[in-house]
């Protein structure tokens, strides 16, 4: 496998699921997804997660406006997942990649003010020097409203979950610049009761 | 970075949250850990994950433990983490790597039955052929009962949870000894309502 074998559509994806803490959690993940347009992106849901596919910046959207509505009902709620771009041999759903630059649910989102702490970690892949591709791309300082600390394995964010997201997709976007494939895993908690003392 | 930096130690880690999708979320997590020893791994707890480090064998043991111990609650419950080796740098905890090879927690773990599925993926770092490097180590299909499939970004196992984990650590174990740092990220969920009809 080379990088030339990734093609140039530049799909992104996030293989995701939506944990909420609570009997109600089926209500929970079907209203946040009732509320969230993601007629710009492919979708897949099963009974351990959904992927969604397309321009990252819908991939993105996305994610963060179904975390966000699920948020918002005060339960505690999580989200894991995994963004993915460039994975060599995957061109399935390619044709969501003509959609137009326009965020379905950008405006829905900024109407939610919502705190959740967050972990991530990015993956550059097929580089001997991926390290250095990390700490040469990110700099996660100018972020404003955003905590940075270091936790293992990984990199924590304390904020508003608007800037999380807008952290971790400038990061991924950097990253994807200079290395064709790239993975990010990511754990977001909002409502947590031990962050509530 | 190189890959002597990483010492001759061969530290694992996962870094993994469980969900409980239940208003009683925390008895169940609170639960799950009191039934299991952890006193042969290094562990720290946050509001949004647990991480556990040691020997790849107690590392397993802890982690698929606390899952079992949790889903046989009979609640729908979910664990997403990452398993991870050989990452540059982590040095700390090293003092566990002088455990005994013996598991604390497979003798309970052996008598819970419990059917779950679970998407796995494995990330071998600082390789340009590191999609060889899975294909040639991995052969699941010498696990019996465990259900392989394919997913996006993922493969999907179904079974036992012991089966499952079992898959999942003989694939990072085949890849580590190749490759230096490795990491695996996987969601396993049991109990799901979707799963019962």
């Amino acid at each position: 496998m080379n990088n030339n074998s990734c093609g140039p559509s530049r799909i992104a994806g996030c293989q995701f699921t939506l944990f909420p803490m609570s009997e109600k959690f089926v209500d929970i993940i079907l209203g946040a997804i009732e509320e969230v347009d993601t007629s710009k992106v492919w979708k897949d849901t099963d009974d351990v997660s959904t992927c969604v596919r397309g321009r990252m910046g819908h991939v993105f959207d996305v994610t963060k406006a179904i975390f966000l509505h699920a948020a918002k009902t005060g339960e505690h709620v999580a989200m894991s997942g995994t963004f993915s771009i460039g994975c060599p041999g995957d061109t399935e759903a390619d044709s969501y990649m003509d959609e137009s630059d326009q965020l379905l649910n950008e405006e829905k989102s900024q109407a939610i003010s919502q705190q959740a702490g967050c972990k991530f970690s990015l993956y550059p892949m097929g580089r001997e020097d991926y390290m250095d591709a990390i700490y040469e791309q990110i700099d996660l300082s100018k972020h404003r409203g955003v905590e940075v600390s270091h936790a293992h394995y990984a990199t924590r964010l304390d904020g508003d979950v608007k800037d999380i997201f807008e952290a971790m997709h400038q990061s991924f976007d950097s990253v994807q610049e200079k290395v064709s494939h790239v993975t990010m895993t990511f754990t977001i908690s909002a409502n947590s009761p031990s962050n509530q003392s």
